[in-house]
């Protein structure tokens, strides 16, 4: 069970979170948006970011007490396929505007999000107060080899295109896409032989431990299920507003489309996982901590990303998995620099703080880059190793 | 010893394997060849594959045989020279014919093979029969080194032909050539210094079990040399078959020249240890699978290469290592996964699954690049990063 | 304490070492350089470079010696910034004279030099005489991973070059000299959280076998301080030297700017270190060895380098953090070599002989790579990926 409470309290639902103040976000983005006169859209756009954060939150626990329920098998599985609800409520909303760049932008940041801030700060708060963590080496590098896989899958696409848009004759659009969904296909059965692995033939690995009795009244059932409804539908609300206000606010903030992605959509669609990752690890419990980060970017990177790019048929603007240069690098250095931390089973401060410096590396470059590298044209992606000749 | 009888008996030529059966291939592709009016290039391409499978399989044990026969030292170099023979003539026979294309494509391909398929596909089916299986990690961890050492040669005169190709002032394709002999002389002066380790200062680090008694008489050792001879032999007409139609049969398949190298020719040459490796992973050796396929990958990067950019120069065709960005970054990839799951002494069913869904977004990324791309001209490799402009 | 006599002696200054015999080379330089015509370039570079060597040495031991009689804390933080005081006199030296292209080649070589050269030889030296040797595995890896940081931290503006180059709206220098600037700071940063660690928080990770009692009377300390004040006097005239000869000298030698920076002038400021982490290494003390090689290259990276672009600004030619990719693929590679070695806390000669192999590589890369790829110039990054189109 990923959720723990901030206070004593053993209860999921019974007491508000520091976070859940946070709550107040959403009636104040309602009223800007639908209050005659008072649409600001840069307003909006934080607002209803900020309300985010709470109801992915939310979203999440009542996942998973839905899934305590439903026994370890039906319960893995629904803790699978919704725990990245939000991420991917706000990439379908994104998806129906066309902003396939920003889609994508938030892919990769989800991922370098989850891998370099979330397990870094948690790394840096649990070592701040145990000198020296210890954590299940084994589950660890399973995990961490499938983020390798996952980093392959979306870096192969953009070797293709470099390689093929140089062939002129040979190349053409169709077969990109063709590749991008190959590609898709087999990162998505990979996540269900994940899924197989981990909650089936080899769960004993990634048994977090249990925090006690469960409520198992139909009561608790009954409003575990009203909560995700509602949360549900209130993040679809939440997403469709930032997603409309994007493109002035960011304009207003003068922030590139691929920086508002990497860094602001996605860290708002991974802020709850964040706090809980980080509480986790103050309780020196590793293994949740590291589980939760590193689950999160398995499920985007295998689960939330192909479906969100078979949606993108639906909507009538076909997306592919072609990022752009400094995308596929941050993506492969958070990976790989992972893979270093978690291959001995034991991590401390410094290693967290390394981490973080490597995310604030990350986002500066996006900071500094300029706005058109980043158009999702299809001739983008090679214009990246090009410069303009005289 | 690497050879395993498929039956219950232990006698190594006692009994024909299932896979004996394709040694059928054999005359029909000499009747496909030679009978007037039945000469079809693309069958005698597909029949000509086919029989090189168990003919490399054949020459294989014959050699290991008679190394058994010769006591562990020089035995070890006949099998470190030898064991990769079927390659060798392949790539002779093509270099002959001025394929240099299909040379290099098919080193890039049996690199990627034996790391991604045949170590996937011995992890896999060792994985679903055993829950965790146990292997040597100093001996793992140290090929997996040599074979990081060889993709590091392999990229390097690729990263000089981008870098100075740039400047046109002071490129010539004779430095490129230049670089490539001397990187070429580097990793046979390493494989030289793995030999020295793995056969004499640590031999200890890479005894597979040992299959019994050896049959000792000197019947026994003619036998092996008389089936040595014959396979060789055959194995050099079915390359020469191979070769000589690849031209006509993909462009009947419609497969490119990279395709048809890295995937196709490649699977043909490792075919033999491929059955190998599987069958002893079955009977939880770990090591000894292991072995069979990283082993053939460092014999093919650091020995059979570095040969077969020697001998181009007496076909006057001289071969450079310069490879293309898809070929680069799939050796990459290869070795950076193989080098994480043999980090820590351990394997499971879903690292097999993972290497090889790899090998399939691999092959897929060659499936769709366009043609042209790979053509072996002096000044193709940059174009990969470039795209025409308007 | 990271100096150790070649001879049984324990004292550190009172036998002069064969390495000092190179100390000749001071006067003669000096000659060479001030006697009305014997001003010969070539030789002075040639000469000024040996003389650089002793002196390097030198400076290090009159550190360590004064750190030891501050104490821990003060003494290792004196070590941490002192203890690559050669190489910053010469890359500050070098961008008085405006030779950026030096000083950037310089850092990629020290970073290499100390990696692979050093890292190497004391692993072949040790592992001819030991079949095994081990050392602490946990702090391997954490100075492992603060180079893989830095290898990212120096990746970035190259990356942001590459992309940002590409689009001539958004590209201005400006923001790429920002870009260095802010990871600069961040490696700074960095680089003071790793001193906290290896000091102050986990000390007893990094902690080397003491020599024995010091001398700890005042005249020791007088000493101390008067050699290190001499030894940087002459390091500063040698370096002067050094840098003002090296346009003429590579000319008349045929060498280009960056294998001159990358081979020759880094190996002159190593080479001290590498003489002391092999004797180490020969006595079977792999903590003291591989601590100070990769404590050299990780106070190269995170303190040498944005001290030396901070300076920059002062010389009037600020400096950036972007390296050609040659640059940038040999640090890239020589860190993932260094981690997949360090992971296990074991080493043995062929391990050695492959980090040698892969320096010799990359030097032949070097020396083949036509001049005018590593011009500092603007634009010239991007290039290095173009082909002259007609």
């Amino acid at each position: 069970m990923h959720s723990v409470p901030d206070s004593g309290k053993p209860t999921i639902f019974g007491v508000l979170r520091p976070i859940d103040w946070l709550l107040l976000a959403v009636p104040v983005a309602f009223a800007i948006r639908y209050v005659p006169g008072w649409n600001h859209q840069t307003l909006l756009f934080l607002i209803s970011g900020v309300g985010i954060i709470p109801l992915a939150g939310w979203m999440g626990r009542a996942t998973e007490h839905l899934g305590e329920r439903a026994g370890p098998g039906i319960g893995g599985l629904l803790n699978a396929t919704f725990g990245n609800a939000a991420e991917l409520i706000i990439g379908l909303m994104a998806l129906s505007k066309g902003l396939t760049g920003v889609v994508k932008a938030s892919i990769t940041g989800s991922i370098i999000g989850n891998i370099l801030l979330v397990v870094g700060a948690s790394l840096l708060a649990g070592g701040i107060r145990y000198p020296r963590q210890t954590f299940n080496q084994t589950a660890a590098r399973i995990s961490s080899t499938s983020l390798s896989l996952a980093a392959i899958g979306l870096t192969i696409p953009t070797i293709f295109h470099w390689s093929a848009a140089a062939t002129p004759a040979g190349w053409s659009p169709d077969s990109e896409q063709k590749l991008s969904l190959a590609i898709a296909g087999l990162l998505l059965v990979t996540y269900l032989l994940w899924l197989l692995f981990s909650l089936v033939t080899h769960k004993g690995l990634f048994n977090g431990e249990d925090d006690g009795d469960p409520e198992n009244d139909a009561w608790s059932i009954g409003r575990s299920t009203l909560i995700l409804a509602g949360a549900t539908i209130l993040v679809a609300f939440m997403s469709e507003f930032l997603v409309g206000s994007i493109e002035a606010a960011r304009h207003a903030l003068g922030l590139s489309e691929v920086f508002v992605g990497v860094i602001v959509v996605a860290t708002v669609g991974n802020a709850a996982e964040h706090s809980t990752a980080v509480v986790v690890a103050l309780k020196n419990k590793m293994d949740l901590s590291l589980g939760i980060a590193t689950g999160s970017s398995i499920q985007i990177a295998l689960f939330v990303t192909p479906v969100l790019l078979f949606a993108s048929y639906f909507f009538g603007q076909p997306m592919n998995l072609e990022f752009s240069l400094p995308e596929v690098v941050a993506v492969g250095v958070a990976v790989a620099i992972l893979v270093q931390i978690c291959g001995d089973g034991e991590c401390n401060w410094l290693e967290g703080a390394q981490l973080l410096s490597v995310y604030l590396i990350i986002a500066v470059l996006f900071y500094f880059l300029p706005e058109s590298t980043q158009e999702p044209m299809p001739n983008s992606a090679p214009k990246v190793l090009n410069e303009a000749k005289p």
